[in-house]
């Protein structure tokens, strides 16, 4: 399980996207906000693995690529405290 | 635009896993309740196309393998008007 205060600071690459709260502006992204840990965890391993492809897969791997398994459990345990 | 109406009908085979209202009780599978429709069509075509791989990304192929665009847009306004 992770931290969600650590996974807050690693967001700031995260939020000209998905939102200071995981609340989208722009309605061909996904909001974060309110996902379970798990599964939120899950997508961002699959773009690192590049299982994901089309659409921003490749800017999310290249953003994914530098994340250590502690800070993708950080940043889905932070996404998936916040209100959606 | 899809027809909320009409998605409902559709989303019959989706509910065991993703909730009849688009809210998950399995942690790894994501919520799909209040995502924005054009986030949730362009989702569905990724699986259609192959553009998803690993974790249930066959699955979810093969589900929406006898989808039409139609019936995408639908079900993407059915889970898009759903509360989260």
């Amino acid at each position: 399980k992770g931290d969600p205060k650590a996974g807050e600071q690693k967001a700031m690459m995260c939020v000209s996207c998905h939102g200071a709260t995981g609340n989208v502006s722009v309605p061909l992204y996904p909001n974060l906000a309110g996902q379970h840990e798990e599964y939120l965890a899950h997508s961002l391993h699959a773009y690192k693995k590049g299982e994901r492809s089309g659409g921003q897969a490749e800017v999310m791997k290249a953003y994914v690529s530098g994340l250590s398994d502690e800070d993708i459990d950080n940043l889905a345990a932070y996404y998936a405290s916040q209100k959606p």
